[in-house]
């Protein structure tokens, strides 16, 4: 018997789909929404999401014009370029408050197992605008695990075969601030100690 | 700087809104959406939530018809009825696959620190409807907390004002299934041994 009435069980499932979310989780984000929420709302706001969003033409950010608000910013330079995987890891840069450069998002990693390769990324856009822009240091801002890796070690050998004569650095590993060294891995605490700093 | 586009923080806005859902969670998924979703299809499933859905005249719970499925159903008898909280509870019952009889749902229960009182809730209707129904056993079937039980206590108040004659009974509470005695806590466990069953 089909205890709960459609419109209930799509939005369940539809909710299911996401990341992170079981079904019961899924149940009761509906739930919440029939009893305290307004799903009329929300809806409009979700059907909206893609309407006018366009790709920035230079970074390839997510941008409802033409250039995205960094790009077009007359207050950052091209001197300085950080190349992430995703969107989400420039919110968290712009959090620090520390970032004056430009980024170029790849929008994703190469990862053979999920059927990426280099050609599904924006690696050629990349490399195009590096040839134009020449900027004198690229940070290859990936997450430090083995895509990433992998994803920042393909574009600094196609960026050396292009001939790019800058510097190409990569974020510090280490401890995290407020973490216990006792509680650290093995492979964080080895690069901490590689990197071990003059106090 | 606004690093997003309008579209992108509404829609991480709305899932903020969301129970157990933080900003960080909900940027997450809002770019799962953008990449991999079909956020068009889930805002319609969104909006159409409430579109046709209306309560049960009978137990209150979310409906499509004028009857839900359960009190339409010819093999549900009205000897049984169970009142629960919220219609999810009644979905884990229905889990279990042993209930056969019916359901009153509420919709809440008395919670004086929330502002919700006895009128808030589907009570009156509840009242109503063992008049006229008069099951022969009532199962209070409301959370085993302090807002669940001060609403089971209200109401077998009320049903005994209004002379109602059969049995009003609530669940065994007890050690979880595959729970450790060790680790359960002071209450539960003073319940288990109160209510120790013969081996």
């Amino acid at each position: 018997m089909q205890i709960l009435p459609d419109s209930i069980t799509n939005l369940i499932e539809e909710f299911s789909k996401l990341p992170s979310i079981g079904p019961k989780s899924a149940e009761r984000l509906v739930f919440h929404l029939l009893s305290q929420g307004d799903p009329e709302q929300f809806g409009k706001v979700m059907i909206d999401l893609k309407k006018d969003l366009t790709k920035c033409s230079i970074c390839r950010n997510y941008s409802d014009s033409e250039l995205c608000a960094v790009c077009s910013s007359p207050t950052r330079g091209s001197e300085l370029l950080a190349v992430v995987s995703n969107p989400m890891d420039i919110v968290a840069i712009e959090r620090t408050g520390l970032y004056r450069g430009k980024y170029h998002i790849l929008h994703g990693v190469i990862s053979p197992i999920d059927g990426i390769g280099p050609d599904d990324l924006e690696i050629t856009s990349l490399l195009e605008r590096v040839k134009s822009e020449n900027p004198q240091e690229i940070i290859l801002a990936t997450n430090p695990n083995i895509e990433g890796e992998t994803t920042s070690i393909y574009i600094s050998k196609k960026l050396n075969e292009q001939g790019y004569g800058g510097q190409l650095t990569k974020l510090a590993h280490g401890l995290p601030i407020g973490s216990d060294l006792e509680y650290a891995d093995q492979l964080t605490l080895s690069r901490a100690l590689d990197n071990r700093q003059v106090f």
